[in-house]
């Protein structure tokens, strides 16, 4: 017997284009190929073309991660017929002209985050967004976490009450050793800023989304541990294993901490560091209200913690609940319950999401005024955190 | 630019037959298509063709899971030109009728697990592929979760010691409802055996994989609890949804529990049930040597457990790996440290390990060998279990 | 102001003399201090009187303990007129004597664990209790940790169902290294065994309490990894600084690992050893039943994990009870929720109970009928692990 | 034999006396009793006497407690010859005037935390405490959990290096029900802050402890979620069964979150709230340094979480030091390893080192200078809370 298999012919055809094939891109590719194997998609997904400078490695990118093209001019890319969504997985500094051009070219976009590396360039594309017939959503992939989702689905149900607390890390160890080298995520000019921007925009996003409220106000330090840095042969990685003698500044960031007012009248605080030796990608959020309290580490990412207040108390206590069931997002298109998933399965519910989103024209979230509201409250914490009001001395002078 | 990427077709080609298609087979499928996207192989993977026996049932799960092309009669598979490698991915009653024919046929092997259902199939496919030029590999698949293969390092370097103590359980709840409805894992006919076969051969070969010894004795009770379950209006699958009213017999064990001597003399401890509520795929293992310990559970299983005897006593404790360092094995081709792993992960790195195997001509392991070793485990299980001697009564008679 | 406090004159006097002060005999001492200052007890403890066979030793622990005497004989303690209650903390191969002693003097008796070294001791001891007028109390004092206390009352409340499965392990590793020297712990005329009778007989026990049901058959295994070991110049500890240079033999059990039937037809491991690396007290219990699961670690032995398998799935998990309510049994009588108890804690609820049990004549558990029952098991677990049926090879001859 | 015990009167005597005997009355009475039973003290303990207003309740408490006599007047308490220390354990408003007295006439005291409720009082106390012959410590008690004991020694060895982050929480619920009732606890005059002294001071002590270092700025949010309570018809406790209908204001601060600068240049981030769901007594502290990190969590009292940076990527990772060895601080004095401590035992350790100094005439710390940097620390906290300038918000007006 010879014949094909039947393809998936009957369902509209989602050309994308990616730009940028590294760390996000990988990730990105592994979910466009992913979506449709698990998950019945309206649209069928064509992997159209990838853009890379660099025409050797984008060619080798394209044959690794499945793409039919590539373009060295991202500029080409949003010009393709062929291309019907434009996914930005470059640095932050070249996000509002790539994802704005994409939008005046009719393009959905999906965009990494952070949206933006100012309020005023995320201005600009929640503007162009909002303009644009396209989808425009903003790559804050931790929120399909399956027990993100879950969290959000209590709080949303009324299971948390009032939001009293919400205290929010994210923890990573990657440059504590000061020999670790440079490279563009440590320049304010490629990245916009440090801890901040890459991962304390994760837990800004992620206490909005599963609170359902805004950030308000902020009282923030940010702090930089080591200025100087081995420059790497090559920086365009985030590991480089030699050195080239030569030290240059560190201009963003080490850690950020900030305490924030939540738009319902709670507090929170929040702490972005890669100076937490032990903790690797430790993304922790507790929330507490007046009916109950959420505990989340995404060390342990495929459970949820849950204390219910309305429990008798002999028999109260946090539920590890072990979010693998068909019952609960996203899950029941993969494993039998306790066969676990892991950190790339956020990119593909992403995707699910998105293309879902395009097909019936409902806009999935975030968009890019979620991305902007985000951006507001970091660049909140920049203007708080250059402020000398923030600090009152424990001794009277 | 439209000029295709250029396709890794250097490299000798390696056509891929599988037989069965559901959850095994959505799992291999997912692993044939992320090995050549994460991992440099030495062979250029062809999913060549997938077989079943209902037609339109076998199109949908090509086309779904990415092979080229279908066949309705495994052995039309077997006998294809283009299939180099036969992924037997069937009920334990047709491996070995299947992979001695694939064998015998000059193709390489890869056969889900237990090898078989008796000690007798196990051995003739021992045998066959003693004889056979192809690679023959045994689907122990846990044993590529990278936090098991940092377990068989550290004893295998000698971090351990001489191994005291395996406690090896493997906990379930699927069928603790007396009301879930009988499937093809609850006959006897098909299955070979419960609890036992499914998930009880898994922590076996686990315990004889990280130890790099044998269980040479053991001392075994099974146990069926739920006698007579609904008939499912399909009994194809792992769970139904409609019940047809009818009740049918369970003819497997519901759980295994039994003790284990070791070659090394070690003592250990087996349970194996799908009826410990709460328990979700809950594989744990523990070992204690003479000099440090071990403990693992895939509930959280991006992390290990290592007790280091020799630290002094003011500092020692049980240090929690999480096991996504590049310095892991297999991790350093997926994600940055702590973006942990999935449960899907380990059918990737047992592609890349055989298919690295067929390259070089190294056996890959777990062979045949080792999965008879295991089924001899089962056997002397099944046996103790049947003989009247294994029980001492607390008062007698 | 100088008048003395009034003191509880109103309540009867318990006069109290303890057999043996080492680690037993400190904990006790601690309880019968404590139970006053925290608890309303019904009778007025008067601690009278402690006997050794060295009297500047039994001088410095009375001293050190709080006792009004001493006796170098506990043959003296108790013939005394004002002892009530003789507490036995000697080791195993002394109890049948003294407590039957006592009894026969019609005090009451609170003996240490295991009841004795052989059911036949354990049988008369049993005997003499049912015949005798005061209350006959053996020291499993586990059962009176607050979490396992709750743990009782939950599956007696029917919140587990019937009871599936029981593991059991006793984790220890005080003589895992082998220069740790021998102690009478260790010599079978003393201990009458060595991890089953000393540590198993505690996690039998526990299983049997908690469930409310029997262990009705073994399948068992006893070994000894370290059959030579120095003698220290005191042998009379548990630890000793300095060695002789000689060896000697042991004579008992480094490790006991058993299969158990429980009178309801659950199945039950147990594990009970002194060479588990990294655990030092280790006592874990978890329980499957067909409505729910329980499990607990001593090592944080504040917190009861709970599992109801009538929660939905979206939202079930196993509840983490910190078991410092003020609803939860004995916690009350000591500090607000949160303020965790110790190891000693459980001695002093013994105490309670015990005194509780006397003042209303109603006979406190465990009696000496109980404390027979787990000599049984013991006794079959030797037995059983004598018997050459109980192995099974996994390779036939 | 009837000779009574040796008494150890041998060394000298020290008479105590203690204002208040509620909770922490009930604490410090069982630390005096307890540490001449487990350690060998240098002084001879005598429990002279206990006062409070109410002659029947102080009679009661002496009773209950094993204090000789009674005072109704804590001015009488302190004129007595037959007190050598004076035991602080009455609300925070009367600290500095008991204190003060007790320490101008000569005696050592003990004060309970917070030093006072004002910085101006805790300066007049550390003054008084300067000039006095007496030891004065302040009662931050936690410090002498083992864990905790050994969280210091490792940062004081080196074994951190340079300290980045302190994280440190300090979690409740006892009020986060609205129908909680009023009580002292409540009221700014009685209490001068609300969880910002109560457990906030706790964790700025221990952050400063274990880190060496000293808190010199902070940024500060109070809030009170709660304004209105209930009546008790007793609110001289933490807890009241019945309401008298009325309600009243809640004075104090419910919750206090604050970012701190540490003295070494590293960030910090506090929470002390009674309103997180689910938290009993959860202390939490994590501390990140250039050379390893620790992390503790009260809720699991005996165990402290070390990560050492040296250690290879493949091998390293957070180590669960279960701190019930000999050779953990204090430790040795109580039971076998794995046999764990619980909350009173720390109050014992603060009564052995206070004794030692006293004898030895080396000061113990905390002194009442210690409590005075807490005392600037939270003043810093309320005065940063009252400045408008701490909040930036997120969108410029």
């Amino acid at each position: 017997m010879t014949a094909p298999p039947a393809a998936p012919t009957d369902r509209p055809r989602l050309g994308v284009g990616m730009v940028g094939y590294a760390f996000m891109g990988v990730a990105h590719a592994q979910a466009w190929r992913n979506a449709p194997r698990f998950f019945d998609l309206p649209l069928a997904v064509d992997m159209a073309v990838v853009a890379g400078r660099n025409e050797a490695a984008v060619r080798a990118a394209a044959a690794t991660q499945g793409w039919r093209d590539v373009e060295t001019d991202w500029k080409a890319l949003v010009g393709r017929d062929d291309v019907d969504l434009v996914d930005v997985c470059t640095p932050g500094d070249t996000h509002a002209e790539i994802a704005i051009a994409a939008l005046e070219a009719g393009k959905h976009v999906l965009c990494e985050k952070p949206l933006a590396n100012s309020v005023a360039e995320a201005e600009a594309m929640a503007a162009a967004a909002a303009l644009a017939p396209g989808v425009a959503m903003v790559g804050f992939t931790y929120r399909r976490v399956p027990a993100i989702q879950l969290a959000r689905s209590l709080v949303a149900d009324g299971r948390l009450g009032t939001v009293r607390h919400v205290r929010a890390q994210y923890l990573q160890d990657w440059i504590a050793d000061p020999a670790a080298p440079l490279s563009w995520r440590l320049d304010k000019q490629k990245a916009g800023s440090g801890a901040l921007g890459d991962i304390g925009a994760h837990i800004v996003d992620l206490a909005q989304f599963i609170t359902g409220e805004q950030v308000t106000g902020v009282s923030a330090v940010l702090e930089t541990f080591v200025r100087e840095r081995p420059v790497a042969d090559s920086s365009s990685g985030l590991s480089a294993s030699s050195s080239s003698g030569r030290t240059g500044p560190v201009t963003v960031d080490d850690a950020a901490i900030f305490l924030g007012r939540m738009s319902g009248g709670g507090l929170a605080t929040f702490e972005a560091t890669r100076f937490a030796y032990g903790r690797k990608n430790a993304i922790r959020l507790e929330i507490n209200g007046s009916a109950g309290s959420l505990a989340f580490d995404f060390e342990d990412m495929n459970v949820l913690h849950y204390f219910d207040a309305a429990e008798p108390a002999a028999t109260a206590g946090f539920r590890r609940i072990v979010v693998t069931e068909p019952e609960h997002p996203f899950v029941g298109a993969w494993w039998p319950a306790g066969h676990g998933l892991g950190y790339e399965h956020a990119f593909t519910h992403q995707v699910v999401d998105l293309v879902g989103g395009i097909a019936t024209g409902a806009a999935p979230t975030p968009t890019f005024a979620d991305g902007l509201q985000v951006q507001r409250v970091l660049d909140a914490v920049e203007r708080s955190a250059g402020a000398d009001s923030v600090w009152t001395p424990t001794k009277e002078m």
